[in-house]
């Protein structure tokens, strides 16, 4: 059983100050992953919040429209990697060898804005003992400069590479929400729920819940979005929240 | 034309004072290498100086003993990505889009310790008209935990994948110098120079003079090991220093 947990940008920070960790909420997904955790079979990755998007989308580049300002690379990238250090310090304060990566060294994309995101490292930290801790970051594309690379799309690329089994996107809600605001408890069709997804909100450079659907469809292993209060009982393999299962 | 060039450690960084940026002599080496750029063309490398290796002997581990504690390997990495921002930052300053490489995201060893650092990103990095500035890094290893890329290493192996055909390693000495002190102009074998060369450095967790030597032998295109004075000479294609040609 190899386990992919993706903890939101939204989760983990505290979305309308710059730059600030949700401590509280990171305290308790990082516990939660820690009473499940096994070496070597974990991958956590996580996306931007509040230290990742203000910045991209000051620099105004998003995951389809690239930048070739290396200061607008490295304002994003050295915003995430202060993150990522707060993660991988909260697993290494609980004894969890928990190691960073970052896309922006090992990702591309191609011309025709195709991923790749090669898995040696990834597989070699897991067969370690360590686990690694993949930040949503820029990454560079082929005749656009460099987008920014979501956290979803890692858990999609590197889920399928790993072969994992279990995938869990840790977010601020439930689940995907039909009209009603009920938690749907699954969704194999896009079509099913483009009604009620509508627009991404447009201050996420890394695309909503639409776009989350959208990537965790082309994923083989079925993908569960929920909360953090749903976390231990994710982990404890239970069903919870919405599963998307293309 | 591709120049792959590394900054050593101790160049840029006051090697007696931890953590602490040589501004003087980073200057004039941006500076030389802004003279002599062309984007697309120069990717750039550093050593840890006094940012790297007291942290990695602290924890015990180099090049070849590796370690399974996570904060041996984030202690380095960090302290390295702090150096590699200034180097970064010089670059930026003047107007060149250097953007940051880190080992720890992409190379690996295998069981027999054999490197691979796939260089797909710094290729699209140097299509997209950017400076990749590798730094010096923990990697995983197989078998092993994590051990030390040194600088060295990067320019082996990134400049045999890259075709780079110009490859200068700046140091702090003019070259590498004879039993009289004198700059020996050319090495083609390690069994020349194996008298004056000596053990390394005890406080060099990446090896010395004999270290920097053997690699560069295994390089097809020839090496130049020069001081920062030689640095501007070198790009423009003089003849300085010693040339390692295996």
């Amino acid at each position: 059983m190899t386990t992919i947990l993706k903890l939101g940008g939204s989760v983990i920070t505290e979305k309308d100050q710059p730059e600030t960790v949700d401590e509280a909420t990171l305290e308790q997904v990082v516990d939660a992953v820690v009473d499940a955790y096994e070496p070597g079979k974990f991958v956590v990755v996580h996306g931007g919040g509040s230290f990742g998007h203000h910045h991209a989308a000051k620099h105004g580049y998003s995951k389809t429209d690239g930048t070739r300002n290396a200061t607008a690379v490295t304002d994003v990238h050295r915003a995430m990697s202060v993150l990522n250090d707060a993660v991988v310090d909260a697993f290494q304060a609980r004894d969890v060898a928990a190691v960073p990566v970052s896309p922006l060294s090992v990702a591309r994309r191609d011309a025709a804005a195709t991923l790749s995101f090669p898995a040696d490292g990834v597989e070699t930290a897991l067969d370690e003992g360590f686990l690694p801790v993949v930040q949503a970051d820029p990454i560079v594309q082929e005749g656009a400069g460099a987008t920014i690379l979501s956290g979803d799309e890692i858990v999609v690329t590197l889920g399928e590479s790993l072969g994992a089994n279990r995938v869990g996107l840790c977010s601020t809600v439930p689940g995907v929400l039909d009209a009603e605001g009920n938690v749907i408890p699954e969704i194999d069709d896009f079509d099913e729920v483009a009604s009620v997804l509508g627009e991404s909100d447009s201050t996420d450079v890394t695309g909503g819940m639409a776009g989350k659907v959208q990537s965790l469809l082309a994923l083989s292993a079925p993908a569960a979005i929920f909360d953090p209060a749903a976390l231990g009982p994710f982990l404890r393999g239970e069903d919870v929240g919405t599963v998307v299962d293309g």
